[in-house]
């Protein structure tokens, strides 16, 4: 199993700005434990960042083939991008959206998604940890499909 | 570490009823699960139901103490219940929301969430799965604070 | 046929209050019409009623099997219970949505039910009436099924 | 007891058209059983017809005098007609309205009615049966008053 | 100076029905007013009323060439017809919007003209005389035109 | 007879500013008109004008037992101030609100009348003469009654 | 092939009235260039136009059997009507929606249109040309299907 | 004079937790300053608590007949409960409507009572000394009507 | 401790005008009890009225210093005004918002209120009790402050 | 006459995804017919895809000078984008809007287009076929123009 | 060039109370700075003050002739008076709206501004500093006009 | 001092499209005033243009440690961009939004900024200079602070 971690804008400064909302941990280290537990777990993951809807949008596109699935941290374009939820309509890979803090407890613009309802499921609120668990969730997933 | 799985209004009629939207695991079923991941990542829990909001209500209340976290399923009563909401700011143990099916892709008044500004976090979409996930994340939530 | 009679909130002052509103029938003399009628049509129902929401939930989800068809009159929690939506919709028997006021005449919140789009239909207004001419809409229903 | 029955726009195609939403009954049968139903109950029924407002704002006007109570289906009119809920209040007759299909079921727009607060109550969701129903509960209202 | 005076729907019924609403004054009553005021003021006249919008439509239509101005309680059609706004628009003859009742003192839904931004004014709330009053406006602003 | 003509905020500059809005004749020219059509129908006007919203309930409080009917043009303050109309509904004096310019022809925010629902009527659209209508409203308003 | 053109209020008046809207074409030559380039396509077309609501939606009822597709400007009721909306879908011949201007260029209440969710699409703004694209496109779909 | 005292969901929290929002005083506290008072001015009380909205239902049906006012402050189903409404409307007893913090200076969502239009009156802000000024208004109230 | 009492627009006709909404009772009638009361606990209180938003504005200013605590009737203020607001934040004395009447049972606009978020309290609907009750709160709140 | 012919975000996966949505012809496809169109028809085209907003708003810059008009679908980015339609009124071709689905008949958000107000005109729901009418639209508005 | 600097509700508190907010510096330091820069750059100012709206009006009508600008934070009432707005566009001066903090980091209802549509632009948020660049735009204004 | 001057989306056609909104400076020639009075304040600056979103976002990323504030017109992204919201927060360098005309007095959509609340200050409506005044604003705030 294949899975594309894609992260939206601003995630490339995790870790280095606005720690009491973000946690200090990086990208790059989550990313590494992302490494991990996918080897531990026997599959493979590919990660990249842009601060470009466009880019994020052609990433999805080439998923198509290439990856069995997409773990998906749109940060701020979750909540207004209708291009990206058209962009996972179209390939139809099981898509889980993650969020590291809990989007439900900060501005009214943050909790509506306009993803998720072409999304397999949303875990949000639990800084590097969701993206841990959204591996997990897709590989069960996987497991009790096949 | 101890803790309170709760399952709201209707959620005792899982695995019974409209498969296609809940799937066919009762809750029976994956409160056994959820008892073996327990067990294996050594944490004591504990499972309840009830379709009264405010039994859920004295429910909170007497986890003070009692237990360590709450994994929460509040169905219906997600969307609407101010109760339930100073019920858990007001016993502040760590808490996560809990859903089995994408709400993001249902009903419009099931995307907004009266509890999730005062959880940790939100875990929705994955099945039964959810809850193991929701465990795995208070436990490791709990480590990486001590 | 057997048929649950659920009344919601209040609805056990019925004749004793407010007149002007709801008429001067108490709930009994209501359910002892009803039960004429049943008797004349060949048909057994059995009456409820509670203030309690959740008491109204687990009736609903007792009735599956013992019950064909439910009358349901939830007064207040009509307006706002996703809980009871979801549990009609759950047990999936054939609901009738029961008012004695028409409550399109009154307050603008008293205009939105939370419950008819998983109900067969809707009576409202006719006071007393009401009740009868939903049982009768039971039979019939079940009669042009079978 | 003479009772004017009323139908508006495009129920003259019922039973022809979309039977999935509409039934296969056509409304010269509806009519033919209220007619059964009226003559058995001895009152007296008149039924018409029309897809414009104009028309059925002058048949309201009309039967003031001739008849003793409305029921009346305005299809597409019961959710903007301004002039026919003007028309049923200056009357002042006993009007019921009465909906084939379950209007809380279908798209938002249909949810709210003009006319309803204007009229002693309201039967939808029971198709043909609904005809039927509001002409027993004008009878019966009838003879509550005398 | 030719005034077309236009009734729309269901002020044919004036002075019949809901007299404290709208007080005892026939149409015809009104009219005739209207006609000696008229020869008084030596301009002419002609009075119509239909509760049919289309038929409303057509007689603006018609208005052009044959009246100098109009006079124009459109009743319930006021509060949501885009089609006599249009109409009026298209034809550009000086137009009054005029009401009997106080149309704010009323409900919500009667606080929303449709048709006046596109007359040259509105008199409401004064029963007959606000007739009367209009045809000294339409009057009056012609002379300060010439 | 005794008439108060209020005159709100910014009226004062009537005839020297914006002439395409709200024409070219001067407040006091309006009064001097105001005044002969009094004297011809044999009444007393007392014409006043304020900036100060203050000043306008103390004059309509002032002229409970010295005044028989306020005729009123608020300007902007009709769209918000609740507090002349409560100063409007204590006194009880038969009120007009009057309007040079069409309101429902300009912005959408003064469409809506904080006022009228505590007039009797609204004249508004007609310039200058606005006010003399209203001043015979009120005048025959006056003897229909008596 | 056999197109029913129908045209909605206000129509009539096209080339006569505000030809900065609509342009100086009548009505009658968009109907003989339509019947040109019908002639020259090979399909029948016939043309109606009604200010009145009910008439439109008769005309779509007589159209099933007697037409194979309905061209269709509604004028003021594209944005309220839902009896034409219901209508169109009850006889279900493929129907376009036309307008002469860009709606969207307008005032807000005419960007909501009720009736193209039942159409196969829509094409506005081109003046005469709406109709003549608009002709193209169902022989063009009609072709496709065969 | 008999006075009931409700209070509803986690007011029996009061004291222990979250004393930043509601103080440190607990309910026992409250009631036994508010025992303190009554025996002063000579009145009956009985103080009860509950989390769930059906028993607050229940007690206040009891009231009828065995008290003479309600003392009420209904927590979070202030906001929410039209059953609670519809109850004391019902039994019809003189009711305040009482609150520890100042509704207003916090979440939107607390701003709204549903409960109020039914009430007396309305004190919140003042802690504890809300419900001890809440007794005093329920005894002035009395005598003055007395 | 000194309480300046400050009433807003239409409260100086207290008594005189709707006895209905606002009861019998002068302001003189209010101030010389609450002079009583005042005595009878010790304090100083100084009444003041203005129909003014700017006078109102510059006696909270002057307030500063001169009293420790205001006890406010905004009346129609209330509810629209921002500069009131501004000025109770700026001069930080524990302020009281009270009204006569249960604003929450009258019309919607006054459900609102821009004041309570910068108050302490609220007080409402106890007719002059209110205001009694007011100065107590104010007092008792002083007290368990020293 | 040269036409630019742009396509937004996932309008690249057209033929290759949710054929039921979008019909099975690929962009390409669509390209090479609408280029011997243009061909026949004596225009030159030029068609470009991106999914990126700032890339589409660049090359509507460029095509001042080089293009005469505009034939665009700019996908997800027409229901969002001020950029593009600020740049679409900047550069002030004449702008066809096309979409492939009848988006009136789709989720509510795509009711809505940011840049219809700034086009000539919008064709939507015939497939492929849209482009084609939009291709005629151009020349065809061209030509009546010069 | 001879400007008038406007301040309205409060804005003599400045430095005196709220100093997170607003800052420190009052406005008596505020008008001594522009007072400087006016001298510098060879203009006149005139500085006034008033929590009184109606006082407002009256010098902004009082400016037209006496001086050739207007430099206007008009605190609170720039969300709500729509009596300044049309004083401003009646006197036609060149005025800049402008405040001390930044309006758009606050509640809600400081976000909108009546007066901005009628000034030349907005300078917000930089404390006392920005009326010294509104009295710099002013100027720059009047040369690059001249 | 290094100030970074951004410019969003379609800000590179200044001066050569739509003078009537925008003036007919170019960007070239702001960018050289805003040098020039840069040198003169002895200050750097940068100045970049993109139409691309994610462009703009990179660009503010690479502002920390290489520039001291930032000078930013959004242009269109101003509106909607959370994107750049979150950037700004992140860098968390002062930054002033700029817009060259008073965006106020233009369509409704453009008068809310999402990127304003986490923005010093902003300063609209002064064309060109605007940009010379925000950099004023930026060296003063600088002073200021040291």
């Amino acid at each position: 199993m294949r899975v594309l971690v894609l992260n939206g804008p601003n995630l490339n400064l995790l870790g280095h700005r606005e720690p009491h909302l973000y946690g200090s941990t990086t990208l790059a280290e989550i990313e590494a434990r992302l490494g991990e537990l996918a080897a531990e777990l026997g599959v493979t993951i590919e990660c990249r960042q842009s601060n470009h809807e466009g880019v994020l949008v052609d990433w999805i596109h080439g998923a198509k083939g290439a990856f069995d699935a997409i773990l998906f941290n749109a940060g701020a374009y979750t909540h207004t991008s209708i291009a990206l939820r058209d962009a996972l309509a179209a390939v139809g890979l099981p898509t889980i959206e993650v969020h590291l803090s809990n989007v439900h407890a900060r501005e009214e613009f943050r909790r509506h998604s306009m993803l998720a309802p072409v999304c397999r499921g949303v875990i949000s609120g639990f800084g590097p940890l969701s993206y841990l668990l959204a591996l997990r969730a897709l590989i069960d997933n996987k497991r009790s499909e096949s």
